[in-house]
């Protein structure tokens, strides 16, 4: 492969575009990579084509070396198909739904565990045909609510999803190892800084699940970590280890006048100066209302979260733990509705009466004491016990993760990042075999229903996350795996240069390198060596004034390091700089 | 590549399936290469993705060694874009549309002609930068009346569009040249027979044009051919060649009552028989009417059509004639709305009073006479004569086209055979750069407004259109260059030969073939035999009974001819076969 930037389609930017917040979206639009259609969704310049292109073929290869099949589903499905598994309601907004000229309804393919059940139980009947792994990289779509950060998060992006279909719940576990094993080696490869995380399971449904996250402080996924036993997981899934139920008497409830608390502080510094309780904010109990809806309903259900009053609701992990259902605002209007909730002060001690659910932190353990709303304008309750004054009808995940809570699994600090999903692996278990009846005949003439996985790569985001993992203050610095070219060779100044410059491009391509050569006339040498840092290509190769001393300049783009050498052992020098790259 | 056919994803059909009509469609869905999702909407199979991406390949290659530059649009695109050109509106139907959440309209791109356009404005500015040719090859949606025959007319499908721009006409002429030449290259690769002919604009504005259309009993496209001169054009493209204006002087009108003549040949019969008039059918004059609609208007207009009786009126001529407008059957209501056309008795000379346009057959020549409607129930009138009884509002292309028309070239008879659309190519000018304001800085400083091709390869349905011309009784026959495999290595019987042929199929990989090996145990010979036939890997290798004497069998798919040669040169005589085919 042999570039010339004097014909190529790319046009580098001085200025980071207007609407771009986060380095990977600013440099990838700068250095002529992608370039912006509506929100969330992208064209790919040449250069970011052969950027994604190199992702998409790493991933396929690791795909196929683990004995996984390519297919290909259309992108515009039927809604019948996501109509047995509930999926066409339970996607609400994010699913891109339309009709055809006949008026039939269809949506474009967010995910296909579907279509590759429907399809496995099309092909396949006996237990002799089993296991299976099936992928495809495709175009994907998801009407997101805030589509961002460039190719970060797109509404239009490309994924390579693979399902693995299994006997047994064995067979599953070996399925499910492989694509771990599998995202490694890609992930490696590809350069990616990432961590394997616990993650819950959302609207997919399913057991076990692991998601791949690349650290970034622009991540949209907070992850804890825990550096004595390695625990690690995403927010959503991170697991509050319940304190034992407390068995001590407690004093009968009691109902404070608490005038002007209109914050937790407050109201702590009041109660412990006015009646000397001598509580911290970790001893109230707050309480949020929420209406939930469940996808395709036009009713939503009130509901109440209890949580220690030293944390905050977290509204993605609130998400998580109520999904399929979608938690909404609980806003003026709705108070208005039920008198009986007291905006401000509300205490679970009336709930029961009220008909309203309430899911409590697991911090509120049976028999614990509490500081809480008494359910009347300007006063609280003391002593309000758990199990005793009101009774949760469940626990829930919903409170906000801090860096220092408790390790789940070993106590230990835990710390928190932020970072960007990469990959997810998954075992779905039976639902999608269920919904579908797909069941492999047995030795024995009986029916085997079938075990599945669902595993993502997300192709195009990787391009962003390496983007935004792998840069400094000049632009861009690709992994060799990935990068446009294997070497950039630069042609500054006059003819000679340039000319020597597309010798040396013509040499490097006949020894196997992809090579973009800059031989553009009329243009600045700090144009284009600004151009070569923005673009990232991990070798440089300088044909300028030392050409006249026979003597050119390789550059390391990551590590900056400038070497001269003797221009007729370029091309020698280049193979090797790109060869040691490799194996290192 | 190595592939196993007792792991792979792939189960052949002995029947064929009930809603195929064609061999492609039946061939490819039994042969396990695709999978119906819903009407023209298909999944691919491994073997048929492979197939597909080796056709994608092709083209690929082609693109490139004619210097163009791949890039990659989204598929799901803002309104905006095609409001500018009118196309919105102008793809009727054919278009499918969605809103996004926030109830924004969206379309899936049937073509990127205004995409590519706007791209190139903003990356491009200067004379200098020009010309440039893009390509993608991309998912691309149309919402087809009729989608039929599996992949041959999908409404999700896999195209290559490409798109030249150039400053001047002269630039555009090369770059509609250089495409040319590279889809011949290309069609040649892939073993597909074509044809060019010249074709028609369409939707698609601009002048002059070319299909590649591949000759096949069940195409779509109607072409003929002069076999003197080579002329070749798309039977909506055939221009009529006009006779003289006729300028001998005509007896009067003459209305003629003629009952019971409800066809052109009864009326024939008894004008001659009662009145001596000594008419053919080409000497009468067909009035047809048809309502056109424009897209996006809620009215239509009422237009008559005159062509020579011995004539039907060809409907896909007429739709390409009047596009964008779109014709649709005039019927009894509309009748009753026009007492000025009287059904079965319509001529055209009370159409101006009525203020219906009129257009007519080339060969209705300005003098000619015609038997035609009297335009009052059972009676016809003739020496009704063009410019003096009544005045054509202009010439329309839409009476039918026959074997042994003239040739508008040499006027030799015309030969009319049926094709399948596999590429088009067009010189679309500046319709679409007028639209966008694309305009490059001359070097005078004054902007040029931009010239533009548009260029079209069908990838997927190549895919069918190579299993519509190269199948026997037996199953399919690939070419070498998109086969799934290069060889198809049969083991049959016990696991001596299974295991024989495992040693070849690595053996030949090693090589650096491509293979597919059926190591499938408990599968009887004759299956194994036919399922390769249905295949159409063009080399197979038999491992068989032959092998106790150290003898397999060699068999060429596509001419059937068999040989024993000796295992020990087995990998050896495959490699040249491969070789051989290759050159050949």
């Amino acid at each position: 492969m042999l570039l010339r930037m004097s014909t190529l389609f790319l046009r580098t930017l001085r200025e980071d575009p207007a609407d771009a917040e986060v380095p990977s979206h600013k440099l990838l639009v700068r250095a002529g990579y992608v370039r912006r259609v509506a929100p969330g969704i992208y064209s790919w310049l040449p250069l970011g084509k052969i950027v994604m292109e190199n992702v998409a073929r790493v991933v396929r290869e690791e795909m196929n070396a683990m004995g996984g099949q390519e297919v290909l589903f259309p992108a515009l499905l039927p809604r019948e198909h996501y109509e047995t598994t509930g999926r066409w309601t339970e996607y609400g907004d994010t699913l891109f739904r339309l009709k055809d000229r006949k008026g039939g309804d269809y949506l474009l393919g967010p995910t296909h565990e579907e279509m590759f059940t429907d399809m496995v139980k099309g092909e396949y009947s006996s237990y002799k045909d089993y296991p299976v792994i099936l992928y495809q990289i495709q175009t994907k779509y998801r009407d997101e609510a805030r589509p961002r950060a460039g190719i970060l998060r797109g509404r239009e992006f490309i994924m390579k999803d693979s399902y693995s279909f299994d006997l047994d719940d064995d067979g599953l576990k070996r399925s499910y190892e492989m694509h771990r094993e599998a995202y490694i080696k890609l992930f490696d490869r590809l350069g990616i800084d990432y961590k394997i995380v616990f993650a819950m399971s959302g609207a997919m449904g399913g057991s076990a699940s692991e998601e791949f996250l690349a650290p970034c402080v622009t991540g949209e996924d907070t992850f804890v970590a825990c550096h004595n036993c390695g625990y690690a997981a995403n927010a959503e899934a991170v697991i509050t280890p319940a304190p034992p139920a407390v068995t001590a008497e407690h004093p009968a409830t009691q109902v404070l006048d608490t005038p002007d608390t209109p914050t937790i502080d407050t109201l702590v510094s009041f109660v412990n100066e006015r009646y000397g309780l001598g509580v911290t904010a970790a001893d109230t109990l707050k309480n949020v209302v929420v209406k939930v809806r469940t996808p395709g309903s036009s009713t939503t259900e009130t509901l109440v979260v209890g949580v220690p009053g030293d944390r905050e609701v977290d509204f993605k992990r609130l998400e998580a733990a109520l999904s399929p259902g979608v938690p909404e605002i609980f806003e003026g209007g709705d108070f208005a509705k039920h008198p009986g909730l007291v905006r401000g002060y509300i205490g679970p001690q009336v709930l029961k009466d009220l008909g309203i659910r309430y899911l409590v932190d697991p911090r509120v353990a049976a028999g614990s004491s509490w500081v809480t709303g008494a359910n009347e304008q300007g006063r609280h309750a003391a002593h309000v016990v758990a199990g005793r004054d009101f009774e949760p009808d469940g626990t829930i995940e919903a409170a906000e993760v801090r860096a220092g809570d408790a390790c789940p699994r070993c106590a230990h600090p835990l710390s928190i990042d932020r970072g960007i999903e990469i990959g997810h692996i998954f075992q779905l278990g039976r639902k999608y075999a269920d919904a579908a009846g797909l069941d492999a005949l047995g030795p024995d003439g009986k029916p085997i229903r079938i075990t599945m996985g669902s595993y993502g790569v997300g192709v195009s985001r990787a391009v962003a996350v390496l983007a935004e993992q792998k840069y400094d203050e000049l632009g861009l610095v690709w992994p060799r795996e990935v990068a446009p070219a294997d070497v950039h060779i630069v042609g500054t100044g006059k003819d000679d240069q340039i000319a020597v410059a597309l010798r040396l491009a013509e040499e490097c391509e006949a020894r196997g390198l992809r090579v973009l050569v800059d031989d553009r006339s009329g243009v600045s040498p700090g144009v284009k060596f600004k151009d070569a840092e923005l673009l990232g290509v991990p070798t440089i190769l300088i044909i300028g004034r030392g050409l006249a001393q026979g003597v050119v300049e390789l550059r390391d783009r990551r590590t900056g390091v400038k070497e001269e050498i003797p221009l007729a052992e370029a091309t020698e020098r280049v193979v090797t700089a790109v060869g040691c790259d490799q194996r290192g």
